[in-house]
């Protein structure tokens, strides 16, 4: 097992070149405290942290699991000197509130932080992002007394948060909950059951505040009966953890992987009064937790990312390191000198696949971090909500792209070391475990396909989709001419006419009343949409990787094929943007061709699926 | 979770309408005892037995897994039990010679059993899978002495067999071993250690014998000088074990899946002398195994199947079972009446592509099992040639399109589940694990692509290749004017024509010395290949089950589509014929443009892999 290890060098091009986040910082006052080195700092203390405690707690955490024994959930040794180290480095909650207790770091900075803490360990990364997240719905939607008695506690990890809205009926349809909250004076008495609930019991913190969704007595049916509560396992007294509320923690899952982190059937109310108090108004708490999904799914989407990269830096060691067989040319003389394996071309096309992957896929989640600020922060109105568009329509293809592929690259790693990639004994085929619970849990990848094409797409008249389109538009208008890159611009060009060509036909079925039709092709087509966004991704940096490089070869005077790639050997800057080129050509080659395909199959309209009867 | 099921009634048309075995029976003197009650018996056998003994220990061997002390491999309760039941019944060698122990069933048969049983369990199959593939070697080649000390033994698992290539630095570069062998009067001394040795030991039967690969003192280097070798745990006496023999097992595996499989390190001669015999001649060692291997390949395919059919059968009865969430079309009807959820078009899109693969595997797998039959029983000489053409052909594309194809659909079977399919409660998850090893071993689907490419297509000159074009082309011609069917065909005839396209393009570079270009897409071509082989054998069955359907119609009268459909729901046969041509129309729609895709990006001849510089 090779040491943990990060690629900081695209991190920083994301953050710095890609996205210019500190010209963001320098023009935004909230931000203005912010440099490179103050950001670098950060992203070098999460690495330090990651690498010395987190990482080594990840196979700790799959071999010996949880253990559970009267309501209790005890983690192994180590994982709370984790914990503790997170949260002394200001870890916790890095882009949230500074003045609460949070990082406030810019969403883009915080998102390579988490991406470096759950490359260590997705597991360990659950509690952390859960605390921070359910703060950040107190925050915006609690009372000024909700939000002292709680947010600070959360941000700064000293107390956990979780997210309760699954019930054993009720998982992708959330509004069939059968949670009760009764009023009782200023609060509310809140009784159900809820299964899958991450981080819902556990010993890493003094006190754990549920945020419970649950329908108030004479509440109207379905999701818009549904509101929100603040539930604490202890009743905070002067800032400590008091008088213990009754909710229990009736069993924890044994999964496939992530086995660190505790997947908690919680009971509230099942055995005396369980106190919960009302986040802003009655029956808005789907809204309410929307806030915090939103964010969750990006957070999901991040995990695909952080697992594949964890699991490409594995292989690309392994395959320098390991020597087996000889060069094709050799393959017929026994005496040829036996070669790393990083020399077959099926090793090299595997961990090409995978680097590609995992730089578009930081583009893609790092870009919808920062768009979600200049949502926020932007000065020109308009901008703000052309940004909250993409935000909205990004979020699935975030969450659902990312986690999808993602497993499929822990796929290629677990390939790359054959035998050994089945063994426990290498990190692989945990990464391949740890991978797959994101395309299930904060809404299948099923839902995501749904709220893709019926809210997003769909949503506001088309406007959402016509913004990005109209982004997308712009970088190809802007490059078709380029003189390396033309080509692929030209691809993507016709890739996006297949896209809107589907779009297009889907309204059509929409506007003949056949709602069948789309739905039945969500997933193929949130599928070919993302595998666009992160082709379109790639070769917008790809043309910043080609000034850079064509910059260095400049000044190192190399002009001559060979001379490049001497300077490509021997520079590792110019090794880098070449790298990138490289990414986005592999990409744009193996994979636009299937989205095409995908087109064609969706525009086909067989629907066999439909008419099938299975008896 | 589900009790165990097998779709019987696939298994009959495969076998009865598809391959047409029982005329094949007839006319073939060796299998001319065999009519349908008799093959049909030992199919119901291997039913019974896998559901009351095979299936309920399928989790126990997961959860519990083995027990290594001391050298010795403890299996679970209730393992020898079953395996007991296996061999009482003659199912441990259901395909082999009957006058020496084994079924003597042709070889679709024998196939379907081994389905059956790697449904049930494929860490299970192993042992008897080995052993009568053991037992087959030393039939084919051994002398007539080894022959009657072990391959009864092996075929009725009395004694059970394994099958010793792998080194730590030999995996995929077999002819890298260092195993040696030392001539020894009328044996030989074996010296070496193997690894990743299924079955090497364990307390399932009171002998193991393995065949051994080993390069004889003074023999040539590489694959040319490798021998194979007899090399018992103890040394038949009077036929019983007698005297140990110096192999031991060093250590097992801690594994992803498939953990009731021991994966054992062998240590040969570690510590005194270890006898082993000379099967065949010397350095003719990788015939012989090949031998062993290529059935092994097949049966590695049948695993992926095994495994998604298994998987297709819990998430049928699971979504038929399942109530969440409205119909699409009364989405905003909070009263509406829940739905079992293989009302959502999601989950049928997902179902009916389990189902498609399962079907095409399943007549792929049964193809070249039947036809590596035909090849040695047709009474036709140039037939036999051609079989044996097709068989070679098929066999990479058995093991690894089927062993990747499969993976993807338990995949689909844990996302049916939802959140229940990452929890053990359930059996999704361990199905994806358990398959994740068939893209792995008996040559990373890396090698079986090399295989395909490198002998296969273009081995003999072409002519393998030639020979499976015939055939599909014989198809495409009698039936690209079918009524119902024609514009399907049509479809497989673009496809076929991209496929030589791709070829050809392949040949062009080989002529003009390029043999990276190939290589590096030899993976991509096996998974565009398998593709188009799946949708013929989906429309050849199509055609039959479309008669089959339109004579059940002509019988009930049934004229309009109402009719039809009414029969369908009403009529199990009807509704199977109906649904085998859902399952091709929807692979051919779905998948096709998908194989075409491949050929465009293969065309397209991007060297990104290649020229990349990892650093």
């Amino acid at each position: 097992m090779s040491p943990f290890a990060v690629d900081k060098r695209d991190i920083q091009f994301c953050l710095f070149e890609y996205l210019n986040l500190l010209d963001f910082c320098k023009t935004t006052e909230k931000f203005s405290a912010f440099d490179r080195e103050t950001i670098e700092m950060s992203i070098d203390t999460m690495i330090k942290v990651a690498t010395d405690k987190i990482a080594p707690l990840n196979t700790v955490m799959d071999r010996e699991g949880l253990r559970f024994e009267g309501g209790k959930v005890t983690t192994p040794k180590g994982y709370k000197e984790a914990y503790r180290a997170v949260c002394e480095n200001g870890l916790s909650a890095p882009g949230k509130s500074a003045e609460l207790g949070g990082g406030g770091l810019p969403h883009a900075a915080m998102t390579a932080i988490v991406e470096i803490m759950a490359s260590a360990s997705v597991a360990f990364t659950m509690t952390p992002g859960l605390s921070s997240a359910a703060g950040e719905v107190i925050e915006a939607y609690g009372t000024e007394e909700l939000k002292k008695l709680y947010v600070e506690k959360l941000y700064t990890g000293q107390w956990a948060g979780t997210m309760c809205l699954t019930e054993s009926s009720a998982g992708s349809a959330v509004g069939d909950l059968k949670t009760k909250a009764k009023r009782q004076g200023d609060h509310y008495l809140i009784e159900g059951e809820k299964i899958f609930i991450s981080s819902g019991e556990h010993d890493l913190t003094e006190n754990i505040i549920h945020l419970v969704l649950a329908r108030i007595e004479g509440a109207p049916k379905g999701i818009k009966g549904v509101s929100l509560f603040v539930v604490p396992k202890f009743l905070p007294a002067g800032g400590k953890p008091g008088a213990k509320n009754n909710v229990v923690c009736g069993n924890i899952e044994h999964k496939m992987g992530i086995k660190g982190s505790p997947t908690c059937t919680m009971i509230f109310g099942g055995d005396g009064p369980c106190q919960g108090w009302l986040i802003g108004e009655e029956n808005q708490g789907i809204n309410y937790m929307f806030r915090m999904m939103n964010e969750a799914r990006i957070g999901v989407g991040l995990q695909g990312l952080a697992t594949s990269a964890a699991s490409y830096q594995e292989a690309l060691q392994y395959a320098r390191d390991r020597v087996q067989g000889v060069d094709i040319k050799d393959m017929k003389d026994v005496n040829a000198p036996r070669v790393a394996i990083i020399q077959h071309p099926d090793v090299r096309r595997n961990l090409l696949s995978m680097k590609a992957f995992v730089e578009g896929a930081r583009a893609l989640l790092y870009s919808t971090a920062h768009f979600s600020e200049l949502a926020l922060h932007h000065p020109d109105e308009t901008e703000r909500q052309n940004y909250q568009n993409l935000v909205e329509l990004l979020t699935p293809i975030c969450k659902a792209y990312c986690s999808d592929q993602g497993f499929r690259m822990t796929e290629l790693g677990v390939q790359i070391f054959g035998g050994y990639g089945y063994c426990q004994e290498y990190p692989q085929e945990q990464y391949c475990r740890d991978a797959k619970i994101a395309s299930i849990y904060e809404g299948t990848n099923g839902i995501q396909a749904l709220d893709l094409l019926g809210r997003k797409v769909s949503g506001k008249g088309g406007l959402m989709f016509m913004t990005f389109l109209m982004r997308m538009n712009g970088f190809i208008n802007d490059n078709q001419g380029h003189p390396a890159l033309g080509p692929y611009v030209a691809k993507l060009e016709a890739a996006r006419d297949a896209l809107t060509g589907v779009v297009m036909r889907f309204q059509q079925a929409g506007m003949e009343g056949d709602m069948y039709y789309p739905v039945l092709n969500a997933t193929p087509f949130l599928d070919l949409f993302g595998t666009i966004v992160f082709a379109y991704l790639l070769e917008d940096m790809a043309v910043k990787a080609d000034a850079a490089l064509q910059k260095l070869y400049a000044q190192a005077g190399a002009k001559t094929d060979e001379a490049k790639a001497k300077l490509v050997a021997e520079h590792p800057e110019a090794r880098y943007y070449d790298g990138k080129l490289h990414s986005m050509r592999h990409f744009v080659e193996t994979n636009l061709p299937h989205a095409q395909a995908t087109c064609q199959a969706i525009l086909a309209a067989d629907k066999s699926p439909l008419t099938i009867n299975f008896g």
